[in-house]
């Protein structure tokens, strides 16, 4: 069975704002088994709307259909499913029922346009929607069946889990299960992990996609068959080789952040983490404190961007900073151990760096950090340095070093915490 | 003039990486007069390819083709553009001297599969890629003149601006000038900045768009005319308007960051901020020191998640932590003083509050925030509450939860520092 995906509106169409819906409920469809060929962003537009779902009507044998289901008379969505499909539309009385009654709860007045919202095709199915006034519905548009949910991303997703999805398993005749398995990767370039993994597809029965979103790098391994235990294993052999290849780039064998792994090893070990942060601003501790229950482990991060703060919080030595500058090892040595020493932390990380884009020098250029690490027995110091390609304006570039900084800084903290920091490393 | 975009690639059409590229590009061609109709993504298969080609080569006047130039086998693209078109791929010699002279540069080992980066559709002109080793090429199919650039957005991003925008001005009849005025602003919901705002279009020869990101609320007004002065006073009263109909709640007329014009202030006053961060957990330092020249205004922030931290670092009174809480207007008041005490900021901003998912209380449910201000003349304290709405995982929702509270506390300090903040603020 083959799906396309259509999401309508002007403000998607005109580039305002970003398609994120049909990228989701493309992976989705494909995890059930589906194969999608196509996805399109057309505007509130009658005819174009029209002939779009005609054409998709011809070709898919499934397609879901995002926005266009509000009240006001840029949603035209389901009189252009009407239009296609040669009906008229009709007023469901239970489902204008459901909206006056979320109208009610909410305690909103409910505006006649609304009343648009419970007006469907004539044969329809309605798809109810728990999270918001605007009603889907199912229908055939030529040999295809029509999904039709909001464009509002978490209506949408609880829509589709709810509806769409368990209604294609049933129309599949010969059921096919696909699981994922996602890899956490840092410190190899997305090319190299192409390179290193490309051959999984070869030896073992699994397609592989590479997922990176600077600086880390997600492999992706999909396995299909109508067997679930036999796609377990297939899944789980070539994830153990896909290991054996990346080695210690290898941060989650279960697709999590590099913060939720850090997060659990510290949980697991019933130890506390401290931050001292310069160059990355607050970035690594907004990192770790995004993780419901990091008040468990997380105490505290001295953001001393001043010379000042690093002095004054930290206890750094001036001669330290005079001697070896703000961004040393020297330096971020004195800065973890201040910031581990005033959190009575176990562990404490330090930065100090120059993310730009003014700032650096021949001896210490953009993009050079200095990272450390006090533990209960050492201090460990490391100089670091990203390679500084210019990309889109001087605050992405800043922003993009800032990230690869906080994870080169997490890094070295969980190769220490696992016991894997080779001398040599980098 | 109508246009149409086509991004390829099997990771865009089955949603493991999400399209940002025809958002911006549909977004530039608008800003330059040319009405986008439809952006669509379909994979690496030479039939659909063929197909989609051919129809938008038999609607558009201009399209524009993301992706499939690399140099590896599913990179099929100026093969499908040659098939449609009717006519052979042929090596452009000096585009592979170009390829050539960038291996050599970089002191890479050119593979034989970059020849083939080298081979274009006989008859398409050649677009140079200074950023990247794939050349991009231009050609008319049907009625349509096709663009085909990189999918890596940096190399496409500099293509459009380079060749691709140029031309599309040169083909124009009736050149048109469409200028875009962005206008931030905080504290309201997107549907009633729609309402305020929908006369705009009514009033004046603008087209109004919207584009929430959470919690800002950004209003686009475009113009479009001959005369660019003409278009500048149109645009000029139209946002003098939506000034009026918003007040208090625009932020930044000319669509910067709330961290940017914060620290714009600040600059423009020689005055420094540092920061007390509990639930933020270091999101507000992060955003500040995203700004490039940041560390002009920016001193310190104490992200104390830990009692002890609060009452080590930022010299917060046990018996205060114990009377009140840690979430109390009297202990964020403790915190910025503290802050500013330590690290001899002029201003200093202290938050604390619940982002959940556990930790709340009927007195103090998720969701809850105070946030303490201290000027060099008094210290204010502030208690907010933000819509508790379930939305995605537990951390999706945390991070949206953290996000708000980060962006009222900086609504605070700009009121401030503007002398707007009423005594009845919300």
């Amino acid at each position: 069975m083959f799906a396309e995906i259509l999401a309508t509106g002007d403000e998607i169409r005109s580039g305002t704002l970003v398609d994120t819906n049909s990228a989701y409920i493309s992976q989705k469809l494909e995890e059930a088994g589906i194969e999608v060929l196509r996805h399109q962003c057309v505007g509130d537009e009658m005819t174009i709307l029209t002939n779009t779902l005609r054409d998709i009507g011809s070709r898919a044998d499934i397609a879901v259909v995002t926005g266009g289901l509000g009240p006001t008379t840029d949603d035209i969505t389901a009189e252009a499913a009407a239009e296609t499909a040669g009906v008229k539309l009709e007023l469901n009385e239970s489902a204008l029922e459901d909206i006056k009654a979320i109208f009610k709860k909410a305690g909103w007045e409910m505006s006649s346009s609304n009343r648009k919202q419970a007006m469907f095709p004539v044969g329809a199915s309605i798809l109810k929607n728990f999270s918001g006034t605007a009603p889907g519905f199912s229908m055939k548009i030529g040999k295809c069946r029509f999904y039709f949910v909001p464009g509002v991303p978490f209506e949408m997703k609880i829509m589709l889990e709810d509806y769409v999805l368990p209604d294609i398993v049933k129309l599949q005749d010969n059921k096919q299960i696909i699981t994922v398995k996602t890899i956490s990767t840092f410190g190899l370039g997305e090319s190299t992990v192409g390179e290193k993994t490309a051959a999984v597809t070869d030896k073992f029965n699994v397609k592989l996609g590479l997922r990176a979103t600077f600086p880390e790098v997600q492999v992706k391994l999909y396995a299909q068959g109508s067997n679930g235990n036999e796609v377990a294993s297939v899944l789980s052999e070539a994830s153990a080789w896909i290991k054996e290849q990346l080695g210690e780039y290898v941060f989650s064998m279960d697709g999590l952040s590099m913060e939720k792994v850090i997060g659990d090893i510290l949980l697991s070990r019933n130890a506390t983490l401290a931050l001292a942060e310069s160059c990355t601003g607050g970035m690594i501790s907004d990192l770790i404190t995004n993780v419901p229950g990091s008040s468990e482990y997380f105490l505290f991060s001295g953001v001393t961007y001043s010379n000042n703060a690093k002095m004054n919080v930290l206890g750094v030595r001036q001669e330290t900073l005079e001697k070896f500058g703000a961004v040393s090892e020297e330096t971020v040595r004195e800065m973890a151990e201040g910031a581990r020493r005033i959190s009575g932390a176990d562990y404490a990380l330090a930065t100090s760096g120059i993310a730009g884009p003014d700032g650096g020098t021949d001896e210490k250029p953009v993009g050079t950090v200095c990272i450390g690490l006090a533990t209960p027995v050492k201090t460990i110091t490391k100089r670091r340095k990203t390679a500084n390609r210019q990309l889109g304006s001087s605050q992405e570039t800043r922003m993009r070093i800032k990230r690869w900084f906080a994870m080169m800084s997490l890094e070295i903290l969980r190769r220490e915490l696992t016991q894997q920091l080779p001398e040599s490393f980098y």
